[in-house]
């Protein structure tokens, strides 16, 4: 069995992934542990590789994500873009935690396309990730997007992200489905429903029309007749998913395939979905491709 | 002191507006009560009106709004558009309530614009009530817009409204407000704040981004020290009604000054978008625009 060398860690708001690691990037172990907005993540990551450090010596550990916010361990400033795998692991702020050097990955920052400034901090380690799994992706134009709460559409270009936009989708559509009137009681969203087709149809008839003016038709459809209150969730995803594809290919163009960086059951929806606009896709899990990002990067800070 | 004649009441969801006139429309008493989504709206308004039966005996009464919808006291169809006033008021659903001849209005279902099926109640009344209170806006090409929970665009022509366009503008505000990472302690909405206008700035640099990939511009702009978080609200509410205004604009066209009803607050909000998108505006009180649009109702029916 190979010698462990390094720690990961993916650390969101809501949950940290630990990954023991070889010096080659292979997982040796792994362990979990609560969110980046509890208090205390320099305490917390310490009872956490307790055992780890007892079996290997203390390792060094390099962490993404929010841990690297104003809620986490320490605020780690955001890198603005263009920006490179180098210079975003060379970004990251070195800490002294017991002995340990602990390295936390920067967020990102640009002007995105529509002239707002706009911010990342997580998806920048995934798409490191998506470089060291498909080194092809680091050559020519390549457009990603991360869907989730705050879905990031994110253009890179020989490996440099240049420019990002977030999309608001996945919060939206929670809020609407679970406190708005359109949905309630309306079912469980099925990427297969021809509800969810009907939702896309409508955003592609309408490109003229913003969202805001599209999501009362799923309460008049109901309200009419004309749609079984239990197909309202599906639908009502179509609308949303509809228009951040739509805004996303208004924005960034099309050219060649898009790379979707997620869960598995957002890939099926936002493939489902980008079939509808005629657009190929690929797909990458986002969790591999988070552990592969601290890897690339604990290569480009440590070796 | 004229005579008493009929009751006219103006049935929300959450609130009864109740008027004593006269056979001429003039208001010689007030009384309020509950919203029609409270059970036994029959039993309420019985009780609301007894002291009127007294001193006048038992009036015929006109209502408009939720009254007539499946949450209210009876269901009254929609009445398909184009809509006139007289066949508004014609499919009124007649109910003989204790000896008392009650009208409940109709609302209006449409295709709209975007092809997808639109419902309006209540607002139907208060469109009645502007043609009553502005004899001109019955003829030529109108647009009208009410905002609220649930903004409707109208078009009318020739005094019958033609179709409508719903935005869920007010209710995805207050939404994203409470409940969004958008605008936590994000201040009170200032119709003359800075902030304001520069949401209404962004959405009218995007014409083709959907409010989806403008909204998160609010957080990124107070994550990045580029603004008070105390201005989210107004920002927010710029990019909001900025859209719902463009939107609009796009859907129907620009013909001549949009007939605004509403509150004062809303108008001010909405007045000082249209501004920004060089539309002329004129404003009409919402609740003087339902009780003349009953007044008006009352004279189609009992006349």
């Amino acid at each position: 069995m190979s010698e462990a060398a390094f720690i990961a860690g993916d650390w969101g708001t809501s949950r940290l992934r630990l990954y023991l690691c070889d010096a080659r990037g292979s997982v040796l172990a792994r362990g979990e542990g609560e969110g980046a907005a509890v208090p205390d993540c320099a305490g917390r990551f310490a009872a956490a590789v307790a055992a780890w450090d007892k079996a290997h010596g203390i390792l060094p550990a390099v962490l993404g994500g929010m841990v690297g916010s104003t809620i986490g361990w320490k605020e780690v400033p955001y890198l603005n873009c263009p920006a490179k795998p180098q210079a975003i692991a060379g970004a990251a702020l070195h800490v002294d935690a017991g002995g340990r050097a602990v390295a936390i990955l920067p967020g990102l920052s640009c002007t995105g396309r529509t002239g707002a400034p706009d911010v990342m901090r997580g998806e920048e380690t995934q798409i490191l990730g998506a470089f060291r799994l498909h080194p092809d992706l680091a050559r020519g134009r390549r457009l990603f997007c991360l869907p989730g709460t705050h879905a990031k559409w994110v253009a890179v270009q020989s490996g440099a992200v240049m420019d990002f936009q977030t999309a608001l989708s996945g919060e939206l559509f929670e809020l609407l489905r679970r406190h708005s009137v359109l949905a309630r009681d309306g079912g469980e969203v099925d990427s297969d429903s021809p509800a969810l087709t009907h939702g896309l149809d409508l955003v592609r008839a309408n490109p003229d029309a913003d969202l805001l003016h599209l999501l009362f038709s799923t309460r008049a459809r109901v309200v009419t007749g004309q749609m079984a209150k239990n197909d309202a969730a599906s639908y009502l995803s179509g609308l949303v998913l509809g228009k951040d594809i739509a805004t996303a290919l208004k924005l960034f163009g099309r050219n060649g395939p898009v790379h979707l960086i997620c869960t598995p059951q957002l890939a099926a929806l936002y493939g489902r979905a980008l079939n509808a606009y005629d657009v190929p896709f690929a797909a990458i899990d986002g969790d591999t491709a988070a552990l592969a990002g601290l890897v690339h990067a604990h290569a480009e800070i440590f070796s």
